[in-house]
C-alpha cells in the first residue's frame, strides 16, 4: 500500500490500526537500542587471546632488540607500521601509530592544525579569520563535534551514491581560502554505507582548492569492514596514489584504527599522512608524548601477524555481523517496502544503514520510537550542529543487539515511521 | 685536595695527571649512558605476570558490569579511579584516568587552555597577547618543551632546598597577569630530587595571583617513588587539601602515571583536578575520545589490587634503584669531596641527582664526557630554552645502565668535573 496515493479517509483507518498495534508495543514494555555503533560480544569474544599472547619480556622486544615495555619510539613500532602497511596499502614511512583511538588522533590532528597550522600553512589555523569545512551529509557526528568544538564553521554538502557532491565540493573550496579542509569517511561511509566512487576520489585529489593547506581528513575507518567475498566488496582507490598523480599529496591526512578489528576500547590507531606531514606532526607530537602503548602494539603484531590474518578475522566477523544487516533490510522491505513512507540505504560493509523517513517525519519518529522503549540515534546527530535540515535521516546501528532485540525494535522502527508518515500526509 | 686554594703550578701538575688518566679512560672505547631517566629492565621483568593477568572476557568487565573491552567510559573505569584514589589520597571525583602518558595529558591540558582557556577564563590563552609559565629551575625538559611548542613564554626562578624560591614566584604572579601557572613536580624533583616543604605548598595554594585563571600543573611523578623504610622517606603536603584551606582548589592540575611503577611505556596516568576543572575538562574531551584504554587500566587493578601492593611493589624497585643512587653518591663524594668544585644533592627517592659543576663548566665536562664515550643530559636541558645562565648543572639518571657501567661512566664524570674546574682555574 503506497501511502501517498490514499484519502484522507483511508489515511485516518490506517492510522487507527497503527496506533492500535503501537500500543501494544508499548505495553510491553520493551528496553531496546539501535543507536550504538558497537561491536556485540560475540564479536569481541574472538579476542580473547589477544589478552595473553604477550607472555615474556622476549615477547615484548621487537625484531630490532628494542624493549617495548620501556621509554621510546614516538611514532610506533616498526612491526605495527609494517602490519598497517600490509593492510592498508600505505608506505611505512607515512605510517604514525598511535593509541587506542583514531578519533583522538583526528581531533589532535585538526587541534595542532588550529594551535600551529599544517605542513605548508601560513599561519596557525586559529590566526585565520575563519575556518571552514566541508562536511558531507548525513555524516559521523564526532566529525562535527570536533569542528564545533574546535570553532570550525561547518558547510553542509550532500552526500550521493557515489560520495559527497563532488559540483558542490569544488565549487566551495576553489574560490573560498576559508575552506581549510572536508570530512570524508571514503568506504561504507556512516551513516550511508557509501563507498566513494573512484571519479569521486580523483576529483579529491585534483580538485584546484583556494587554501593552498587544504587537507582531506580521509577516515578510513571501515578499510577492510566487508561482508561479502572478495567480488560482492566495495573498492576504494588509494587517495595516496590519486594524489600522487595529481601532485597533491600533502593534502591527506589518512586516519584508521583496529576498534571494529580487535577490542574497540583497546585498539590501535594510525594517522598515515606524505613525509612532508609526517615530519611536521612528529615535530610537534615531540612534545605531547614520549611515545604511545607499544605493547599493545605488540599484542596487535603478535596476534594477527600478517594483514591477511586480519582479512581473514573480518570474514568471521562478518558471518556475525552480515546477518544482522540482512535482518534491518528484510524487515525495512516487508514493512516499508512500496508505502512511499521511507528510502534506505544497502551497504556491503560498515557499521550503519540509513533510514530515510519523508521529510519532516524523523523526530516524531524518534519520539515514538522512545516512548515504546526503542532508542534510535538522536535525529540531527548526523548532521553538523544536531540539525537535519529535512528532519528525514535515521541512522540505524545493528551490530550491538542480539539478533532478537534487533527485530524487535525494526519492527517498532517501522511502525513508528509509517505513523510519522501518516500523520503528516493527513495534516498536509 | 681543595683545587680553588691551588696556586698556578700545583693546579698544571693535577691537569696534567688528570689529562693522563683522562687518556686511560679515552683508549678503552666506553660507551656509556647517564642521561636517560629509564627504569632498568631488572625492574621492568618484575611486572612480567601484569601481561597475562587479563584472561578472560570476565576478566575484562567492571564491577558494575560494564565491559571494558568495548567503547564508552570517557573519564576511566571506576576501578583505576578509586585504586589511584587510594594511593594518591585524591577524591574519584577528581580524577580522570587516561592513557599511558602523563605527559600526553599535560600537553593536552596545556593545549586545551590555549584552545579554550581552563575553568574560569575570560577567554582562551591563546586569545591573550601574552602567556608566561613560572618555571623553577633546573626543572623537567619535557614541561619546557611544552610551553616551547606553544609559545608560551618560561621565566624561571630558582630552586631552593624546599622547593621554588617562593619569594620570586610570589613576586611574579601577584602583579603580571600574563603568568598563567607554574610548573611543579614537587616530590623528588627532576633533577635535584627534592621534596616541597609543607610552607611552600602553603604558599603555592594561598599565594595572590594576579590572572584569575592560574594554574599549578603539579607533576607528581614520584609520588611513590621513595627508597627507605617510612621514616626515611619525604612527605609531601597535600596540595589539594592546602587549596581548599586557601579558598583556590580551581587552581591545581595534578598529574601521575605508572609509567615507573609498572611499564614505562605502557603504564597509565592520570589527571586530577577540582570538579569544576574536570567538568570543563571533560566537556572537551568528550571531543577528542570516546575513551582511553580501559583494558590496561584494568590490567593495572586486577594486577596489583590495592594502593598497599603498589607501596609494596615500590619498596622492592627501591632494593634495586636505591644502590645506583648509593654509588653515585659515594664516587662524587670519594672522587669530588673536599675539592671545591662540585656539589650535588642527596635524594631520598626519584630518579635523578643534581650534579653542579664550578659555574662555566658543565659544557666542558658534558664535552669532555662524551668524547670518553660517557653519554650525560645535555647541558642546559633542564633549563628553559635549553639555557643554563650558570653552566653548571648536570642531570645523573642513574636507573638504566648496570651497575659496573653506572660506576664506570661515574668515575668518567667526576675526572671530567675536575678536569673542567682545574682548566677554569688555570684560566681565571
Amino acid at each position: 500500500m503506497n501511502y501517498t496515493t490514499l484519502t484522507t479517509a483511508q489515511l485516518q483507518k490506517e492510522l487507527d490500526a497503527l496506533m492500535t498495534e503501537y500500543r501494544a508495543f508499548c505495553d510491553k514494555g520493551l528496553n531496546l537500542d539501535l543507536s550504538r555503533g558497537k561491536p556485540g560480544s560475540k564479536q569481541i569474544d574472538l579476542l580473547t587471546d589477544m589478552l595473553t599472547c604477550l607472555r615474556t619480556p622476549e615477547d615484548c622486544r621487537s625484531e630490532n632488540g628494542f624493549d617495548n615495555r620501556n621509554y621510546g619510539v614516538l611514532d610506533g613500532i616498526p612491526e605495527a607500521k609494517k602490519l598497517f602497511s600490509e593492510l592498508l596499502g600505505i608506505k611505512e614511512s607515512y605510517i604514525i601509530v598511535g593509541g587506542n583511538s583514531s578519533l583522538n588522533l583526528m581531533y589532535d590532528a585538526m587541534a595542532r592544525a588550529m594551535l600551529y597550522g599544517v605542513f605548508g600553512s601560513e599561519r596557525a589555523w586559529s590566526r585565520e579569520e575563519k575556518v571552514k569545512f566541508v562536511c558531507p551529509v548525513p555524516g559521523y557526528d564526532r566529525h562535527f563535534g570536533i569542528c564545533k568544538s574546535l570553532g570550525i564553521e561547518m558547510v553542509n554538502v550532500p552526500m550521493t551514491p557515489t560520495g559527497p557532491d563532488m559540483d558542490a565540493v569544488e565549487a566551495l573550496v576553489a574560490n573560498d581560502p576559508a575552506f581549510k579542509g572536508i570530512w570524508c569517511n571514503p568506504k561504507y561511509s556512516n551513516p550511508d554505507g557509501i563507498t566513494y566512487s573512484d571519479e569521486t576520489v580523483r576529483r579529491l585529489a585534483s580538485m584546484k582548492t583556494a587554501a593552498p593547506d587544504f587537507r582531506i581528513f580521509w577516515d578510513n575507518a571501515y578499510a577492510i569492514h566487508d561482508f561479502y567475498s572478495e567480488r560482492g566488496n566495495d573498492a576504494l582507490l588509494d587517495i595516496f596514489a590519486a594524489c600522487r598523480e595529481a601532485g597533491t599529496e600533502d593534502r591527506v591526512f589518512y586516519f584508521a584504527s583496529t576498534s571494529k578489528i580487535s577490542f574497540p576500547g583497546a585498539g590501535v590507531a594510525i594517522i598515515a599522512a606524505s613525509e612532508n606531514n609526517v615530519k611536521q606532526i612528529k615535530s610537534i607530537m615531540s612534545a605531547q608524548t614520549i611515545g604511545f602503548d607499544k605493547l599493545n602494539q605488540m599484542r596487535h603484531v603478535r596476534y594477527f601477524k600478517t594483514a591477511e590474518n586480519m582479512i581473514k578475522h573480518m570474514q568471521v566477523l562478518a558471518e556475525i555481523i552480515r546477518p544482522k544487516f540482512e535482518t534491518v533490510e528484510r524487515i525495512l522491505e516487508e514493512d516499508l517496502g512500496g508505502t512511499g513512507t521511507a528510502r534506505w540505504t544497502d551497504p556491503r560493509g560498515g557499521y550503519f544503514i540509513s533510514l530515510y523517513t519523508m521529510n519532516g517525519c524523523a523526530k516524531r519518529a524518534f519520539k515514538l520510537c522512545a516512548d515504546a522503549g526503542v532508542r534510535l540515534t538522536n535525529v540531527g546527530e548526523t548532521y553538523p550542529y544536531g540539525y537535519d535540515p529535512d528532519d528525514s535521516n535515521i541512522r540505524i546501528a545493528p551490530t550491538y543487539p542480539s539478533d532478537a532485540d534487533l527485530e524487535a525494535a525494526m519492527r517498532v522502527l517501522t511502525l513508528c515511521v509509517k505513523i510519522a508518515a501518516v500523520e503528516k500526509l493527513l495534516a498536509a
